[in-house]
């Protein structure tokens, strides 16, 4: 029991038990990261290789069965896991193939993910070899995984507080760490420092922008051009604790702020005011999209959403978008990401993590300054 | 031009496409994300977020042609990349797929990664909508890729000995790091800085393990136990520049070393000692893992292969294992990992990382110490 006891995975896999009862299916069968760590708290960087797959299968009932290489097995005794089946991999002959085969005799309706957000973490030839010698068939399991992991038991909640307090320390350090002059990747790298000294346990996401009265996009590795008076510096950090990750940014003016920059932050301020004051249990995300898009008048950036979950992944659904008719529930962690394009090729983005509560959504980040910040 | 100049992408792309023809390979799709960089330049922590795919076609002849979502678009057009096709996403009845439907038109035999250490990142609903709307086949294209990227160019071995230097100037400090009672996650936290302040950009992936006389795994998260006289303290990290990881770790003695431990730690430098004098081009991975497995003599631990590919990727193919026939060509980079069990349950890895050359290879890393260092 790395970060959890073993009630929490238990009852997960109830929840999902529950959902497959209903939906006639027999097994579920896993093999991205997220999702094994969900299940079993299996939790490593190792990840990071790709050369070996790791596969969780859940059945109708008890604990899921864990189908991985040997390397992995001593971490996944320490979880609630009782069931390890392990090969030595890396083994190309047969990836682990044969276990599941063994594991997956007898069901004939088998959930794996395909749908919105998947990604199959095993080759391809292997998933059609695997689909060539059971006798079950595939079909996407996805609505079943979503519903259980969007709801956030209060364990999680905490731990996602923790990580946003983490970040909220290490922004309000920024009047000391940034500077006109400094080098932006220099920024970068003061900031991570400063996320694992306040207690992020790693940084896998810190992206941002820089430029005269706004910055141009909020995926790039950063430059070495140096901050200017006048400019508007965002960043933004997945940080993550027990590989919980918090998600928000802040922005700030360096040395003295134009009116154009000005009015963007307090625009994008106010629209977040007001979607914390009116956002309840029982709205969709679609609704929610519409609130902060009207509040905002236009001027969208290519960003694409005002929103999205939020727990064991950087971005999670659902998606505060058009078209997403994700009912908000007690319990969704979700972040207010509203974001707007001005001047020439611009952007501002503003950004809270929160947790939806029974009436007024309760925020785990601590509210960004209602003007924008001035570093001198 | 983030990371290279044009012509480093237009040789890879040649090569790739030199290749296809000999293969009667029409297009190749990529979805993942080492792939999309190395072939385009775009390099971006937000593949973190799952909710967007992202797809790169090399075409017969000229540059590959991007489909990726609005919010790429601007760093994309940063790189050598003319034709930039994108979609507002997220946009669940449509993520790119009839993009690709485009530009994937006349293509018959279509080359997608489905071999050796693949992943799909694309919902396989997707993968099989596009099947179904395109007249071209999929087949498995990892050989064709596999032969372009197993070698580096001098540019690339470059940033791969800087990061290398970033990591031994970092394991250099571990005297003033580490200590008798420090808590070994707070370890792990100093180094991660002590990298970041030494000029990594990235630490995506620290692990490690202490414990008396040796450690029992190496890819669980750190515990908080304190660091005891006695303890052999190993860490283990893939850190970035531009993109290219290092992948080599470091063992010391906390205050004093038992024999078995120094014994342990003696045999695995002499094994990799051996390796370094003898591995030469033309030799095949099968051949240098039997070289370092008969001088270890046996005992080998559960990670199944004594070294493997670095670059883009913290593992790369090719393995140092049986039946990997891959054949060591000049300019390939490698690490050489022999790792041994001993005593009980205890397990030690030494690496280093080096380039085979026209004679003996070339290290990148600093060779580690003859013995077992000790931290007093």
């Amino acid at each position: 029991m790395i970060d959890f006891e073993e009630t929490e995975f238990q009852l997960r896999t109830e929840k999902v038990q529950k959902n497959m009862f209903e939906n006639n299916v027999d097994a579920i069968l896993l093999c991205t990261e997220p999702e094994v760590r969900y299940f079993t708290g299996f939790r490593s960087l190792f990840w990071q290789s790709p050369t070996r797959p790791w596969f969780v299968v859940i059945p109708k009932n008890g604990k899921p069965i864990a189908i991985i290489p040997d390397i992995g097995r001593d971490l996944m005794a320490r979880t609630w896991i009782d069931d390890i089946r392990t090969w030595p991999s890396p083994r190309r002959e047969d990836e682990g193939i044969s276990l599941l085969v063994e594991v997956l005799e007898g069901a004939k309706n088998i959930g794996i993910l395909m749908g919105e957000e998947a990604s199959l973490r095993m080759p391809l030839e292997d998933f059609e070899k695997l689909k060539s010698k059971i006798d079950g068939t595939f079909s996407d399991c996805s609505k079943i995984i979503k519903k259980v992991r969007l709801i956030k038991s209060e364990k999680e909640i905490l731990i996602l507080k923790n990580i946003c307090s983490v970040a909220n320390r290490s922004f309000d350090r920024a009047n000391r760490l940034f500077f006109s002059g400094q080098p932006l990747n220099e920024a970068f790298r003061e900031f991570k420092i400063t996320l694992l000294e306040e207690g992020a346990e790693e940084v896998p996401y810190l992206v941002g922008g820089a430029g005269r009265d706004g910055y141009v996009d909020v995926i790039s590795p950063p430059s070495s051009k140096p901050l200017e008076n006048g400019d508007i510096l965002m960043l933004d950090t997945g940080s993550t604790l027990k590989g919980y990750f918090c998600d928000f940014d802040r922005n700030w003016a360096i040395g003295t702020a134009s009116d154009i920059a000005k009015r963007a932050y307090s625009k994008l301020h106010k629209v977040t005011e007001l979607a914390l004051d009116e956002i309840r249990p029982g709205m969709t995300c679609e609704e929610v999209f519409k609130l902060i898009n009207n509040d905002l008048g236009g001027g969208s950036s290519n960003i694409g959403r005002m929103g999205h979950g939020l727990g064991i992944q950087l971005t999670e659904y659902p998606s505060l978008m058009l078209n997403d008719e994700t009912v908000l529930k007690e319990n969704m962690v979700i972040t207010i990401e509203p974001s707007m394009s001005y001047g020439e090729g611009l952007m501002m983005v503003h950004e809270e993590n929160i947790c939806i509560r029974d009436g007024k959504p309760e925020l785990l980040t601590k509210r960004a300054a209602e003007e924008l910040p001035i570093i001198r």
